[in-house]
Parts: structure tokens; C-alpha cells; sequence
């Protein structure tokens, strides 16, 4: 394993190991549970789920892995809970969660490790040049942290 | 910058972000307010704040940088929430914690880029030749996204 590899493989690591986290904590969690707020005022299950499809929507234009899946529902999911009236039942997130982590997935195993380290597509060659932190793995990285943020809430539902 | 310091760079920053955050946070809150749970029945925000204390100090031998600097309080922050009685008070807390982001800070700073590669403490020589990931650098990521999670449990107290 060279050293590229190697890191990849160790942040890839996290992305997965919170994934997984969040996933098993959403099959205990029945849709009742899904609509209470993570505490009292503030943000509710269901929408912390519709929020990481959202933002982890916005990686795949990001990454070059081409047009968002779910565009329809990534305005109301980057909006305050409660600011936007309707939004997608519980069951329906699911399926878009599950399958958002399938399309993921299949785009990450596509990758080489070198790939990684090329820019994403909102820093310029120029910036990139002085930059080169800002590159497709930061971008695993930064939505990694945000994922685990939102998990620590997502669990305060138990 | 080589590939090295690159990556090192990428997932230092996560850290010292998360350290910033919690800080900012942190220092937004009262010592009343650090006494409310952060949803009914959870965690208080001091307990949170001693257990990051507790799980930093034991990056210290972990990473070879020395012993615990606060081992009289490592058992009590492992513990479940109000399982022992008698805690420090927050105000003691707070200077536990902006000590132990110093100590850390100065560590890190000591190290060169290739150091964070080498194994840590609690793998063996042996399990590491098969498994390079579990390196020193391996422990800032895990320790990042541990923080990030409680991180997002903490802001609930606002």
C-alpha cells in the first residue's frame, strides 16, 4: 500500500464507519421517532436525515461525479427546520438516504487514490495551485465531521 | 509541500476546527447554562466538556508525548453522566480544557510530518506492519470526528 492508499484508505474509513453509525441508528428509530425534535425547539430526526441527503447530494457536482440526485429537495433541507411547510414523508427520506450512500459508494469505488488529491470543482486551478489542501479528499473529510455533528444529535432521539 | 505534509496539513485543520468551534461555544455559555442537560434526560454540557478533557488527555501516551496530565478525573468522565457524584466544578473544566489544547498544540508542533505515520501506543509492532492505518495520524482523525459528534450535541445548549 502506497502512501496515497494509504490515506485515503483511513479517511475513506471514517466517511464509512459514520455512514454506518448513522444507518444503524435510523433502523431503530421508527417514523413516530423520526418526527420528534432532538430537543425541545430545535431540529426534528426528519429533518437532520433530509438535511445530510442534501449535503451530501452537493458532493456529487462537487466531486465531478456529475448532476445531484435529489435537486428537488436540497433548498428545503439547507432552510431551517420548520420554515419550509411540506416536506418528504419519513419513509420517502429513507429511500433517498439509502440510496444516496448507494450512488456514493459506487462513485467512490470508481476513484483511483491519486484522483484524490486533484481539485474539486468550486476552488479554481489558480487557487488550487496555492491550495492543493482543497481537494476531492478535504472534501470527504469536511463532510465526514458533518456527518458525525449531526449524528451526535440524530442519537439524542433514542 | 509533499504528499506528507499535505495530509497532515488536511486533517490538522479538521482538528484545530472542531477545537475552535467547541471554544467558541464554550466560551459563549455560562457555568449555569453548562449545568443543563443538553436534551431532557441526556448528558449535561459539563459532563461533555470532561469528557473531551478526559479522551484528549489520553491522546498524550498515546501518541508518546508523556502521561495523562489529568489522570484524577479520566475514570469520572468515562463514567456514564451523573454516575459520580461529586464532579469539578465548570469553572475548573474550563481551564482543564484550555490546558489540554495547549499541552496538545505544543506536541503537535514538535512533530514532523513523517512521525504521524508511525505507529501509536496501543498497536503492536507486529498488528501494524500488516495494518498501517493504525498510525498516530490515524488518532487525530478518530479523535476529530469524536469531537465533531459531541460537538454538535454541546451547541444544543444555546
Amino acid at each position: 500500500m502506497n502512501s496515497d492508499q494509504l490515506v485515503v484508505k483511513m479517511i475513506m474509513d471514517r466517511w464509512y464507519a459514520q455512514v454506518k453509525n448513522f444507518d444503524d441508528a435510523l433502523n431503530t428509530f421508527s417514523d413516530e421517532q423520526l418526527e420528534r425534535e432532538i430537543s425541545p425547539g430545535k431540529n426534528r430526526g426528519i429533518y437532520l436525515l433530509g438535511h445530510l441527503v442534501a449535503v451530501h447530494d452537493d458532493m456529487l457536482p462537487l466531486l465531478e461525479f456529475g448532476d445531484k440526485i435529489f435537486p428537488e429537495i436540497n433548498a428545503t433541507f439547507k432552510s431551517p427546520d420548520k420554515s419550509v411547510a411540506a416536506i418528504p414523508a419519513a419513509s420517502e427520506l429513507r429511500t433517498y438516504w439509502k440510496k444516496m450512500n448507494e450512488v456514493l459508494t459506487q462513485k467512490f469505488n470508481s476513484m483511483q487514490p491519486g484522483d484524490w488529491f486533484k481539485k474539486h470543482t468550486s476552488v479554481s486551478a489558480e487557487d488550487f495551485a496555492k491550495e492543493p489542501h482543497r481537494n476531492k479528499l478535504n472534501i470527504i473529510l469536511t463532510r465526514t465531521t458533518h456527518l458525525s455533528y449531526h449524528l451526535g444529535q440524530f442519537i439524542l432521539l433514542k
